[in-house]
């Protein structure tokens, strides 16, 4: 890559990388008006011994899919372990379960799902407990035990657990060597550094997706979120821009890309967990003053058939009475709910605002005042 | 009632109202300081022949719900004539229909659900025949026919439905005939007329819940909702702002009831239906420049079991972007995504502001793009 004669180096895929034999007559110099890094994110690879062997996988795009689900088919792997225990680990958790497998799941923290506050993250692992995962926290990776070149067993410092089948969920970087490679700046978690058109600092080279920053709307700061939903929006925004470039327009009426919240969710079997905004450990991290409520609620009315159980806890900026945040884990229909959290963090809304929303209410659907305000009523006591 | 001199006249609720033989001496003046209205609604009955005669029903309190269900075991009808197409029409449909009986359904309104526009209400007519009522749009109602003192058939300007059974759910009005008698006044559909503190015109005299107007925030302009939530809520607000005034508080500092932007849901069988915001008819009342846009998408990503159809449809302001209003009619988990829609008119956001929103995303759930993300992404052409 040659940003300053504007042009790029493009090689066959099979000789960019990971072969280091490929020819260099296979690659030629291809010139840019306007370049777009849209490399998105890799897995973290532990470097520990062993972890190259068989039966270890990441789970990076849909092929690496369809390579787990055969292997499993052809193998039949009786025990699972998963190391990490993000929406990757969770999730996997949950498929290999319900694929008969012995589960169990390794984190090095205290808790699974570290964008949850503790004490939501431990109704995530109850849940996970409840699913029939072996879960281990606080528990670190250090090896794998090989035979025949097929893994046998995952090491921790703690333990030795067999597997058959180790997945590696301990999450994704940047995918950035070629950006940094070529001087593009990186900021927040070695992400691309991108202004809300979703330009670099490079004129006429753009960045969007998992290997681009994120304006949190919340903290006011660049942030990296790796998720569909944000990759898509960014990708939108950064096309539009590019392509108003080659019809002529000055750009200035162009798109943006606003920011996020940090909204997120999944689920542990019947279990739904959202997230939304800043959590504990962050707003700890940046000195903010802030006070948390927690309710447990119902997912319909009390007395209709199929209610279940929902706890919400949203945070409150001490002082403003500014929502900062909040999260959710219940039964179904519980998860989505965050989307109104979500709104009111994109809106700045005070707590008191988040109480007075005319939210719909039926039976079927809600208690008279939503789980969502109920939390905000209580947190607007501690304002 | 007597607000000059600041007292009331209370009798035993025997005595009140329909029983005009009540001795006076039953009856006594009580002083007060502060008043509060909280007389609710009452249902609209039909000024037909044959309207007082048995087994025919309005459902205004939890006990003429009870005796609607003891005369149902207890008779066993076979054929239901629902009168009215709105929420308690649906709901009593649905619930007989659940019970076994033949229902038919007679709305005066070339739609049921007025409170949507034509083309999503017709949505919820599809629902209701598909679920097995008999509909009959544009029908009024002239008679009953009534033999031995019991209803027979309910006689629409078209047809003869025999009934064994009959459902007023005609609407609601507000129920001030105490509060007008005493002078207190009115606005909006006849409900009091108050401010955001819910007091009245009158010092010291306040009222809450169906018998009173709210602002409705898209529109700044007074309305009548009905429903449990709003009523909730300005109770809530007229009991802080009353116990306020006996503890001493001069009020400056008191809760206020900011308003509603109509929400509302209900369901026909599997089919979920919700609103907010200003519809079409509304808005052509109120003469405001508007676009629509309406989109089907998957209630969960297109590959999830159990992924359903919903239907969106968002009302947007010309020129200024503004969102005015949204309509879902669709499978499982469609109705609460309204909660977005009412939030981001609560902000008063723009369409691009929705099409902004970090909501949360997982295949179990929703699309990459939310439904609701995605019609204000159609509406945002239209501007």
């Amino acid at each position: 890559m040659d940003l300053s004669q504007r042009r790029v180096r493009v090689c066959p895929v099979r000789a960019y990388g990971s072969t280091p034999g490929a020819q260099a007559q296979e690659c030629a110099w291809e010139p840019f008006d306007q370049l777009l890094f849209a490399t998105g994110a890799v897995p973290v690879h532990p470097d520990v011994p062993g972890v190259g062997a068989q039966g270890i996988y990441g789970l990076r795009t849909l092929q690496s899919g369809i390579e787990l689900r055969e292997a499993i088919d052809r193998d039949s792997p009786r025990r699972a372990v998963i190391v990490g225990g993000g929406y990757v680990g969770l999730e996997m958790a949950e498929a290999l379960i319900d694929r008969g497998m012995d589960v169990a799941l390794v984190e090095k923290l205290p808790q699974v799902m570290n964008t949850l506050d503790p004490d939501m993250g431990s109704l995530v692992s109850d849940a996970l407990r409840e699913y029939g995962v072996h879960l281990y926290l606080e528990e670190s990776l250090v090896a794998f035990e090989v035979q025949d070149g097929h893994v046998r067993a995952a090491v921790t410092d703690r333990q030795t657990l067999p597997a058959d089948l180790v997945i590696l969920g301990m999450g994704v970087r940047p995918n950035t060597a070629l950006a940094v490679e070529a001087g593009i700046p990186t900021g927040e978690r070695g992400a691309i550094r991108v202004d809300q058109a979703m330009h670099t600092v490079v004129d006429g080279v753009w960045a969007a997706g998992d290997c681009a920053e994120s304006l949190h709307l919340v903290s006011r700061r660049p942030t990296h979120v790796a998720l569909g939903t944000v990759a898509n929006k960014q990708g939108r925004v950064a096309g539009i821009n590019i392509a108003s470039w080659f019809s002529g327009a000055d750009g200035s009426a162009g798109a943006t890309f606003s920011g996020v919240v940090g909204t997120a969710m999944t689920k542990v079997g019947a279990v739904e967990i959202a997230r939304t905004g800043l959590h504990e450990a962050e707003m700890d991290r940046l000195g903010i003053q802030y006070a948390s409520a927690r309710i447990q609620a119902r997912t319909r009315i009390g007395y209709y058939p199929g209610a279940g159980q929902i706890t919400v806890k949203v945070h409150v900026e001490k002082k403003s009475g500014r929502l900062l945040g909040g999260q959710i884990v219940g039964a179904e229909g519980a998860a989505k709910r965050i989307d109104v959290l979500a709104t009111a963090l994109h809106a700045g809304f005070t707590v008191q605002e988040v109480v007075d929303l005319d939210l719909g209410y039926a039976p079927p659907y809600s208690s008279v005042w939503d789980p969502v305000a109920i939390a905000a009523r209580q947190a607007l006591k501690l304002v």
